[in-house]
């Protein structure tokens, strides 16, 4: 039974970074947080492929451990995104975006997915993320991502998506740029005041920071000296925080703290391949070891 | 008895930020540092002031704590800094810099600091920083700063400074820099192969890193809501680390990472108010209660 639903982008990538290059890759939000949620619980993940989109590729979601009936197919070509990394591997530079099927993506839940629990709503158009809201009978939990373009093009939608979640998610910079101000507490803030329980602040490198009404968790980044590739970093690390709750069933405050660590182990691993290639090394040893040393990492 | 001796610049600043603007303000990386060292442990400051320096600062100095016997008094204009800060207050906008004494600066150990066994080289000159060390008959901990500006004209000699301190402190963009790699694990390990034991790299609002060969610990920042003026919270941090080494007497790798939260604390608190303004509120109740939340903060 699939126990987290998950929306969101599903394309074709090239990428190209100072490590390697990929063509024709798997690639799109959810893609990255339903494999990623998969290593901890029973994913379904709801988008749209064209009808160009290889066979093979269909099956290696499969193989990856991800339920793929929510996946509708369309007449058209598939998503596609081009980008490319410099040596600082901070900030992607798209060098093309194909919407393709993407543009007229309307999500349908299949029955199966609708007494989902958790869900998760990775970044595509916010409008998009409260039409899969309303269709999930009775959720415990929704996540919600988003990303800049969003913010500036319909950002009271954003606000929207934000006000119904329980945890709103989001980088830096999309936190600064949503509430106006360069003060990441006071972004986190105005997050809880919309109505979120929690407000989630990824940092990349940096970690990821957690405010509550009454509680601050900062989880540092993990010293990654092999990094490859950060493409789908901040989408593996939602999907594992969202599988990880679904997996222990706990929401509470202590739990998502557990929850982030498992976010930034499964989002360094896939960080250190090109792409999605990395997630097939990934398993409950590795996951272990590096939940080992985060608590080593953050002693005093 | 001096326990901790200090060098650095020691100036008079006028510092702009979006919450104010203080002007004639104590300043200079030996005066924020030896001020946070003093929390913990007798501190002792070597630098050079103008025969225009304030009479008032000085008993300032001594009122924050200071001794400062090894402060030198030379005819000419003291060292003064102009800085702004946007509202991001990341880096600050250096409006005007006058060496004026600090130019053909000297630096002269007293008898009585040269049995000090803890000893922090602040950011100077680094062909300074090593005459310092020359001076000091056996420390037990010598700890090291540096700014862009000296690897820029100085590399080798701020290499050399790096290779004969027992902790190599800097910031991200300075280690980044020093060895021309973005990764900071990259950069770490060079500061580990030039053979000190440890490698400390501040991050600003993101906190801090150590690496020695064994172990890394990874601090979060404080979540500053107010924070008012980042001036000095760098020097302070290192000030306050070296004055919780030297007070707690034990240069391990545990106690290294409670002496950067110490460190981490000062900085936090020096952040919330204009200059050197804060100092003044900082007390044994403040740091307490601050360590006790960075406690919560990181626990998981």
């Amino acid at each position: 039974m699939v126990e987290v639903v998950i929306v969101g982008s599903i394309g074709l990538d090239n990428i190209e970074t100072p490590f390697g290059k990929v063509i024709d890759t798997l690639g799109g939000s959810a893609i990255y947080s339903s494999i990623a949620s998969s290593f901890f619980a029973e994913t379904g993940v709801v988008g749209v492929i064209g009808t160009d989109f290889p066979e093979q590729r269909l099956k290696e979601m499969q193989r990856k451990g991800i339920d793929i009936k929510g996946i509708e197919t369309v007449e058209g070509k598939t998503f596609r995104w081009s980008g490319k990394y410099e040596f600082d591997l901070n900030t992607a530079k798209t060098l093309k975006t194909e919407l393709n099927v993407m543009e007229n993506f309307q999500p349908k839940i299949p029955e199966e997915y609708k007494k989902a629990e958790y869900v998760f709503l990775g970044n595509i158009d916010p409008e998009l993320q409260l039409k899969v809201l309303e269709q999930i009978k009775k959720p415990k939990l929704v996540v919600s991502d988003t990303m800049n373009y969003w913010i500036e093009t319909k950002r009271q939608k954003v606000l929207e998506v934000v006000k119904a979640v329980d945890i709103a998610l989001m980088n830096d910079a999309e936190a600064r740029e949503l509430f106006r101000t360069n003060n990441l507490v006071k972004a986190a803030k105005e997050i809880l005041k919309l109505d979120s329980d929690y407000a989630i602040i990824k940092k990349g490198e940096h970690g990821s920071v957690m405010f509550s009404d009454n509680n601050h968790f900062s989880l540092p980044g993990y010293p990654l000296e092999n990094i490859k590739d950060p493409t789908g970093a901040g989408d593996s690390f939602a999907g594992a925080l969202i599988g990880f709750l679904a997996k222990t069933k706990e929401v509470t405050e202590p739990n998502i703290r557990k929850a982030m660590v498992h976010g930034s182990i499964v989002a360094s691993l896939e960080a250190e391949g090109m792409g999605v290639t990395n997630m097939d090394f990934i398993n409950q040893f590795k996951i272990k070891e590096r939940f080992k040393e985060f608590e080593e990492i953050v002693k005093f």
